[in-house]
């Protein structure tokens, strides 16, 4: 009897793929930093997403060349995309920043870079994981309760933007990169809610 | 012989779902009127998002729990989405409302809100007779109207923000609520266009 | 024996719906010329944008009706959406210069459309070659180097609309405007991924 086993690699690609976004989220920390030279992190940034987008590639072309996946080809699809996402909705908070030349950000964008380290961080605890998927509640809940947790945050700034206390080109600059900060924890939530949707399937 | 009838009660959370956009558009119109307070007003709107969102739960645990659908799973999928995505975006204009505190809206706005409103009882009337698909041409035919009418409306809205008369930090406020009803319309549109999409297939 | 041929005409409609995005290109390129009467130009997009969705509309038919389809159904789907929407963003970005009666466009925009008419050429170019899809490499890596440099233009454009010049109500206008030129050129971008990987599958 000969056994074929199912690729272990994929719940590497998928934590190395997850890795990435912790450094990614560190980049945007230092990009909100007073004293951090723009030109330079974003540059940063760039190389960091280059190198998430080849795991990403890696993963996807490991899919097409495996017998045997871990679990349906659709959903690999999905979380391996659904990572990438993050990563480039990370990189255009950074690329924003320096395009617009924004030099003073308002404090509270850093909760809601907090917000992202925190999550990099359950996601990438998270995917090896990924071969027992249904231990991984603790995981998609605490990520949900975070994108909600940014949600009230984001709100928040919108309701200081328009407060009267900026110009209004800054707060034209200022929405896109708290709505792109926005979009990268709402992609957070979509790999929890992938990750919970395989869970169900596997049970 | 055992006969394994169809679950009838998707028709129902359809239309449960559907009831929930009458109420929903209802709230809408109460927002804009001068006398409304804003925060009240969000408030049942929240509420009223949050049982739509139990009745999309509903309707998902349903398919993922029945043997026989009475059509596509991945169209059951699909309704189902698209009736919660018009709910998200109704919400999203009442939060922007009260988020921007703008006191005084442009009085086309209220067009916009009597197509929603139309689309709703059109959409709530239209569910119980997806059990024959086929006959709903009407409804899916009226609401594609509906949203030609309110693309008209939205255009003359734009202009009119652009016009000169508001001031430039009101343009970029009323834009995004104008934009977020807008939104409203297309999702019940593409609620009408999987109704078709169905009945083409039943055919 | 019996020989089912393959219904070519869906290459026919694959090139026609290109080819329609090559007249579209070319209303925009003629969009922005200083002595354009917009609301001509405009109504004329309109008519090839509605000649477009005709092709659209005669494809799906044409694939729910064929036994036998070159390559997937869902990819002949994916594929003729793909081409319908470059023509939808194009038709936006006419809109909007009528919409928002911007007189004065910065230079810097044609150079964005310029990457359009070359995108629409070369998709018009490489639709009959789909028989043998392998073959065309060329034509998406090209597609996928326009982009790249449509990208560094709206950026150099988006750092231009926000360097002080501008009326901030215009960088407004002028802001969706470009934003949805980029939208085509990303939807141009999306039309050579999907043939990509059409191409893949078939090798």
């Amino acid at each position: 009897m000969r056994f074929r086993p199912v690729d272990t690699s994929f719940y590497d690609l998928f934590t190395e793929s997850a890795q990435h976004l912790v450094v990614g989220a560190a980049l945007l920390a230092e990009m909100l930093s007073e004293t951090a030279v723009h030109a330079d992190v974003a540059a940063r940034m760039r190389q960091a997403e280059h190198e998430a987008d080849e795991t990403t590639h890696a993963l996807f072309k490991r899919v097409n060349s495996t017998f045997v996946t871990p679990f349906d080809r659709e959903d690999i699809y999905r979380l391996g995309s659904g990572l990438d996402d993050v990563m480039d909705m990370m990189d255009e908070v950074v690329d924003l920043i320096l395009l617009y030349e924004v030099k003073v950000l308002p404090a509270e964008l850093s909760e809601q870079v907090d917000v992202l380290q925190r999550c990099a961080e359950l996601t990438a605890a998270a995917m090896p994981g990924l071969r027992t998927p249904g231990n991984l509640e603790e995981f998609w809940i605490e990520v949900n309760r975070l994108e909600n947790a940014g949600d009230k945050n984001h709100r928040r700034i919108l309701a200081k933007l328009f407060s009267g206390e900026f110009k209004t080109i800054e707060v034209l600059k200022l929405k896109d990169i708290v709505e792109a900060l926005e979009g990268a924890i709402d992609a957070f939530e979509s790999v929890a809610n992938i990750v919970e949707q395989i869970a169900v399937k596997e049970s």
